[in-house]
């Protein structure tokens, strides 16, 4: 306390830790009668400049009334004091920040004014340096929303991304990728695909986001069986060692705006097309890739609806992704209804496991996706023959190869674990006898997300009907599992009230 | 500290009041490790539902890691306590939000769908119960700007609006009203407007709002010289009295998710067209006015730059406002300069008090206008004949009717007080000898912002040039008032690195 009962010079404060978790929001508070903020005229809600050394970050300023802060002392969230990179008790400048000048660029954009090429790139850099406020990201991907960007503003985009964070280079020609656009609950082929085509020569250095709106993404997934949070250096040597990894994207930096922009959009619940192409792009042009698959799934309530969406979605990815050098290919495929069994992160972690294994219950639609897409990838990148793709990755899981090269890819990563098994659970039955007609993908992943996924890692839905099946009256259609009760009521109490899976009159 | 002692029922934390001021935002914490957090799996950045009995609010969850606050206690900012009405160590539920419905409707919106009737209304009524997160409403604002709301869904969104909240009812047919679409720094008439037509017979219950994205409103000056946050109880004695009033109507929840949208428009520092009718028009109907005159300038740096602009605005507000019953006259004003020579609230208060006296300096180019529009309202009232109304206005003030008037008002409004003076003044200096040819109201706004100007009252500009005359090198152009040398010294480095007010070469 010595430090802190004396005046600190000029426009200093003594860095207080408040251990206050605001998720990635940047939050410093003052005494509302701190002398500095009199002087300077902060009021509350204010944006602040905080400045330690060369760090500096843009705040949102809150004020206390009370003598639980000193009148010197700044209190920082998790989030500021990690980015000020300060000591407990250390001196911070803090000033008024200059306006953010990108910021009447994305307001011309919201008036329909597109981006030019130096406009995007200083929007990125402010996003990356943190000058961005919430509502401030949320009016940039609005715009974005509301007018999607053309292509010229895509690449303006996917490079300004690049450029403000990491980029990974190889020593070899060709670097396999694969990406999934989002939508279909439980479509979890990745870590399949990678073990596939790394037992087959191929270096597929796998880098995937966290969930955005759905109720489990690949890296969520795949951390209720290893490590996924990998440094460079460790994720470099995870490849060499095994041509391939499954590794959150997030903790690289590479295209770190991605992440914060994905923050935002979560809370907005909107996922648009031209901010979905940067997303992917950016982050498989950072991660070195040369050849790269998607899987576009289309369905009535999938992410993309319509033939016609999907064939425009893939001519841009296709187009963009030459700009960098990059052979897309896309894959269409059927979105009517949830990939494997299980919708959260160790639910859908069990079914890659039993495809692996070969097992007799294995969910036989989450294989045969895994086929394709490895298959066409052993192909893209010349591995194989045209037409022998599939072939070759079937037999590759079939031999007990992939789940060889799964397991020594999680060792590689920090261990193999097994994933978790929820405490709580409930069967929601059928209402009545016949035959299942219809299933609502988007609802079923709002039971899985109200049961705790992707959050609580055990969470999520198990289905047990598939499109046709025969079902008696009171038949399991499908299980929630929950780790606390209070998230499965909540999830069931929206199941029971919200037709989910259409069982169609007696037969 | 005893009931905290104790373990509370079922989903409920004891409230504790934080003397955490976040402006409007509502924001509550809890212990990282609060068992009823743990079991309902609430994470930081989370949206919850709070409730005290029948009042309920959905705020944004902040978690520490501390022992600042106990394992069962519910820290709530400011804005939360006020909102929930709960008293210290007072039982607060608190569980998940049920997804908002309306913001489907909001992200369909982005997308660009419109919003029928009731989507309109249940966004609104959402809004006015506190179930926006601030990126919602800034998801919500940027889609309205980007695309401009047709003539149904303005309706919609006005009635909605005033439906919301409270609503006046004159004992009077005729109810006259005028308002500024903003973007002209020191256009401060309404004080002068409500003086003549109030002291020529006509009832003039204006409400006005504090500065959106500008460095005054009409109630941050007025406030300079009396009282203006009103109930509507008082309101209606001043004007049944002095037949008109200058009260700011965020105080008396006429329209009031109209502030709760200025709030974060100017966060956003956006102020579109759509959003700016609904905002006005949505005030004058819950004011109960019936005549409207107003003054829209026009000019390359003022909000609206073209005569074609202004001219579309004016045609929309008289359309919108005949749904209402409401008789519009649009005025349009010359926007090439700012008018009067204070910029600020209490440097215009006294250019308004000037014109009242007919003092010797008194800015000429306000009182013209303030003549222009109160004569406009006395023949759109009938109160005069076609023709009539400029002469009876200027006849009013000059009379002194005006100025007595003013000051009963004021008085009624609870006193009449001298503006405050800055104790911090800097001159801005021409760089040479010429004659002044352009103005940038939008940085000589900024400079007036800088320099403290709504929050401090005393800052801004004071403008002693006008376009046209003749200057000297070194004859300061305006003056930079601030009640602080932080702020002063802040808009004097952003005034010397623009040029805002333009001298043409040596004549």
């Amino acid at each position: 306390m010595s430090a802190r009962a004396q005046v600190p010079n000029g426009n200093n404060l003594f860095a207080r830790r408040l251990g206050l978790d605001t998720h990635e929001e940047l939050v410093a508070i003052t005494r509302r009668d701190c002398p500095v903020c009199r002087s300077e005229g902060f009021s509350a809600h204010a944006r602040v400049r905080l400045k330690n050394g060369r760090r500096s970050i843009i705040a949102t300023l809150f004020q206390v009334e009370s003598d639980w802060l000193g009148l010197h002392e700044l209190g920082l969230s998790e989030s500021a004091w990690d980015r000020l990179g300060v000591d407990e008790g250390g001196l911070v400048h803090i000033s008024h920040p200059q306006p953010v000048a990108s910021l009447s660029s994305v307001r011309g954009r919201v008036y329909g004014k597109r981006l030019d090429r130096a406009q995007m790139h200083a929007t990125i850099n402010d996003i990356a340096a943190g000058r961005y406020a919430d509502v401030h990201l949320a009016m940039f991907l609005s715009s974005m929303a509301a007018r999607d960007p053309d292509d010229d503003e895509l690449t303006d985009m996917v490079q300004a991304m690049v450029d403000v964070g990491e980029r990974l280079e190889w020593p070899r020609e060709i670097i396999v990728d694969k990406h999934c656009v989002g939508g279909l609950p439980g479509n979890r082929t990745t870590p399949l695909v990678v073990s596939i085509v790394a037992a087959n020569g191929l270096w597929m250095p796998k880098t995937s986001s966290r969930a955005i709106t759905s109720p489990a993404g690949t890296a969520d997934t795949v951390e209720t069986m290893t490590r996924v949070d990998l440094d460079i250096a460790t994720l470099r040597s995870v490849v060499e060692q095994q041509g391939g990894c499954m590794a959150w994207g997030g903790a690289m930096r590479l295209s770190p705006v991605d992440d914060t922009l994905i923050r935002v959009e979560r809370l907005m619940d909107i996922d648009a097309e031209g901010q979905m192409i940067a997303s992917v792009l950016s982050k498989k042009v950072a991660a070195g890739s040369t050849h790269l698959v998607l899987d576009v799934p289309v369905g009535e309530t999938a992410k993309v609806r319509s033939q016609a969406d999907a064939e425009r979605l893939a001519a841009r990815l296709e187009q963009i992704g030459r700009r960098f050098g990059m052979k897309v290919r896309v894959l269409v495929t059927d979105g009517s209804q949830p990939v494997g069994r299980g919708i959260g992160p160790a639910l859908e972690a069990r079914d890659v496991l039993a495809v692996l294994a070969n097992a007799e219950d294995q969910p036989r639609d989450l294989r045969a996706r895994a086929v394709l897409l490895a298959g066409a990838l052993l192909e893209l990148a010349g591995a194989v023959e045209p037409g022998q793709g599939a072939g070759v990755a079937e037999e590759t899981l079939a031999s007990g190869l992939a789940r060889e090269r799964f397991e020594a890819i999680c060792r590689a990563q920090g261990g193999l674990r097994e994933p978790p098994i929820a405490g709580e659970t409930h069967d929601m039955p059928s209402a009545h006898r016949g035959v299942v007609t219809r299933f609502d993908n988007r609802r079923l992943a709002q039971v899985a997300k109200l049961a705790g996924a992707p959050g609580a890692p055990a969470a999520g839905v198990y289905v047990h009907a598939r499109l046709g099946d025969s079902v008696e009256q009171g038949q399991p259609l499908y299980t929630i599992h929950a780790e606390s009760r209070g998230e499965l009521a909540y999830a069931r109490e929206y199941a029971e009230t919200n037709g989910i899976v259409v069982v169609g009159g007696a037969s």
